[in-house]
Formats: C-alpha cells, sequence, structure tokens
C-alpha cells in the first residue's frame, strides 16, 4: 500500500534543479514518498499537457495536477498539514507572506544570477571563465538582498516567519545549499552571522540530509 | 469609530502603480476602509523602515507591516476571510495556488515589459517611440502566456480556480486593466475569446469599478 500511496505522487523535474529540488526538501520534511520522473525534454507534447508552460518542476498528487514550484510547496504544505512537520502558523501570518514572497522575487532571482554566472556559464559549450566585473555587480545584488535578510534574523527572528521553522525557510533551501557549494557565494552568507546561523540550523534538520542524500552530486 | 479603524489601515504606494491597484482593488473586494499614503521616495529612511527593500507597495495594518504586494494581497485576504468577498477556497485548492504563481512568474513579467515599451519608456525624458521589432517581441511573450490562460479559461474554468471568484483573478486585475487602456495589448486580449470574456467579468464587478473610479486617469 505504500507503493500505491507514492506512486500517486510525482514529481517531473530534474535531480539538480534547485526548482525541484525545493520540492523534494518540502516532501522529506512532510515524511510523503514520491516518485521522480526526469523530464527530458520540457516542450514535448507530453510534458506539455501536464505544463502548459514547459517548465520544471511539476507535480501529480493523484487527480491534481500542479506546475510553478512555489504553487505545488504552497498546496502540498496545506494539504498535507497534519503530516510530518506543520510547515503553516496557525493563523494567517504576516512575515510568512512577506518572506514567501522576498524570497520568489529578491533572493531567487539575485542568487540564480550569480550562481549561473559562477557554475553554470562557464561549463556551457563554448563558456568562458567568469567575468570578474560582471561577478561583482552580481554579488552586490546577492549582498544587498541578503543584508535585509540578517537585519530581519538578527531582530528576534529565529526563523524566518518567527519561532516556527515553516514553508517559508522550506523554499529557500535548495539555493542556499547551490550558494554553500560556490565558494564565492557561499562568503557572502558567511559574512553575515544571523543568516549563517539560521541557515547551520535548518541545514542540519534530518529532512534536509535526507535530501542532499539523494542528489547526484559528486564526491566531496 | 469608522474613521479609527480605517487609520489603522496604510497602504503606501503611488496611485497609478499597478502593484498598488493590487491591494486597492483588493481592499475594494473586502469592503476594508484604509489610507493611502503616496510615497515620494521609496529609499529615504523612513521609508526603508517600513520596507528595508525600497519598494512600494508597503502595508499597516495594526501592528503588522507587509511589503511585497503579493504578500499583502494573500495576507488581507485570509486575515480578513469572512469580511465582504471571501477569496480563498475552503479546501487546499491546485488551482488556486497555480494560477497566483503563474501570473507572479508569467503574467504579471510579460505584459509590466509590454507595457513599458509601449506607454513607458516613450515618455521617459529623451525617450523615443516604440521600436516595433521591440514591441512584436515582447507582443509574442504576452501572446504565449495568454494562449495557456484562454486554454484553462475555455476548459469549464469560469474563473482562474474554477467556479469562485478567488484571489487568483483580482491579483491580476490591475495588469488587465492597463492592458486595456493600450491598444496592442488590449487586442492580444480581444483576440482570445476566453480570456476577454472572463476579464469582462471580473471588471463589471462594483469593487473594480469603485477602484477605477479612484485613480487619477485623464478623461476618456
Amino acid at each position: 500500500m505504500a507503493e500505491a500511496a507514492a506512486s500517486t505522487r510525482k514529481l517531473y523535474g530534474y535531480e539538480l534543479s534547485s526548482n525541484s529540488v525545493r520540492i523534494a526538501a518540502l516532501l522529506n520534511e512532510k515524511g510523503l514518498d514520491y516518485e521522480l520522473v526526469v523530464v527530458d525534454d520540457t516542450k514535448a507534447p507530453e510534458f506539455l499537457a501536464i505544463n502548459p508552460l514547459g517548465q520544471v518542476p511539476a507535480f501529480q498528487d493523484g487527480d491534481d495536477i500542479l506546475f510553478e514550484s512555489r504553487a505545488i510547496s504552497r498546496y502540498i504544505a496545506a494539504k498535507y498539514r497534519s503530516t510530518g512537520t506543520d510547515l503553516l502558523p496557525a493563523a494567517p501570518s504576516a512575515k510568512l507572506e512577506v518572506w514567501l514572497e522576498v524570497e520568489s522575487h529578491h533572493f531567487y532571482p539575485a542568487v540564480a544570477d550569480l550562481v549561473y554566472e559562477l557554475r553554470v556559464r562557464p561549463r556551457l559549450p563554448g563558456g568562458a571563465p567568469p567575468d570578474p566585473a560582471v561577478v561583482d555587480g552580481l554579488a552586490r545584488k546577492v549582498a544587498d538582498v541578503l543584508d535585509v535578510y540578517d537585519a530581519h534574523l538578527g531582530a528576534g527572528n529565529r526563523y524566518l516567519a518567527g519561532d516556527q521553522f515553516t514553508l517559508a525557510d522550506v523554499n529557500h533551501m535548495a539555493q542556499l545549499f547551490v550558494m554553500s557549494l560556490t565558494p564565492r557565494a557561499a562568503e557572502l552568507v558567511a559574512a553575515r552571522p544571523h543568516v549563517q546561523a539560521w541557515w547551520d540550523e535548518i541545514s542540519a534538520r534530518p529532512a534536509w540530509k535526507k535530501t542532499v542524500a539523494a542528489l547526484p552530486l559528486p564526491p566531496a
């Protein structure tokens, strides 16, 4: 029966895409089994029938099909509220809503641009080493965003939404992990003690360790 | 007492910013009074104390201070669920979550880029008329997004989340209104019958008419 339950939840993604890992991290916090379906071609008709926007991740949960990683994560957190870790505050939370959106519109795009320049673009066919001036500009944007986080976390907020570990924290973990593997990005975290302490705490969670252990990373 | 209640809710924004109008539209659907505080300088220390990211809108509701327009709208919809129109489905809704995120990451950026090229950039100091090739490329992106909406709305969804008018619809209205004032953008809506019918229906709502009536627009 466990297999039957798992087979109703399918995560369509790439194993190393941070938006796919966002969902894996959440499912592990909730203790929910799922099947990873690696998508070879996001523009193939079979996949466009699942996500007409042609991007991973997508998620199937019984009859429900979802796309957009933050929609998937919020839906799972609400639908399976009483399973595993409860990631939603009991009452409407201004902090939860604000920091979910700060992740979406500030943290993620700034970090993604920096990591692309440092780790992705140089490895593309014909890719050149990172441009130091470009890296400096992108790092400045990440630093400005992290300054806002450091002030928030230093103002009596153990987690982004306050005292409770929530979906707002989970939604950041895949990108923070990519930063931790990228020295120039990791130093931006290390320079901000409240951000570093928060990352140290949330990355020590068993569900996160399980998430990382499943990633096809090269040996450290 | 009505004045006292209103004075506890302050919307910091610009009257014609679509992200500020997003919140005004929602507050009108909920029948909630508020004070609009027009922000002259988003980088001034007084405003950075409200939103450290230095952007409008921000919102104060008693002791809660929020920024990021979609965080504000979701928080109001949840906190004041039983006031005015209930904009959240009773149970966790895959459609609600998906279409809130499609607005955030596909509809809004595509429309904003097109409207900027057509209406904003030409009016800036030294601005030149819109570049036809640039406009064509941006219009193609909007068209691709609207095709996904047209298919969804044509597949038995009266509103984005199904049978119920929800926050997912409200979050689109300010940008759809800007499109309606921009002939090249309006024709992209008109060419998609399900999108046009949806816009016709939601823009006829009294709360939306009240929202538009308060905007300092030139006479038609």
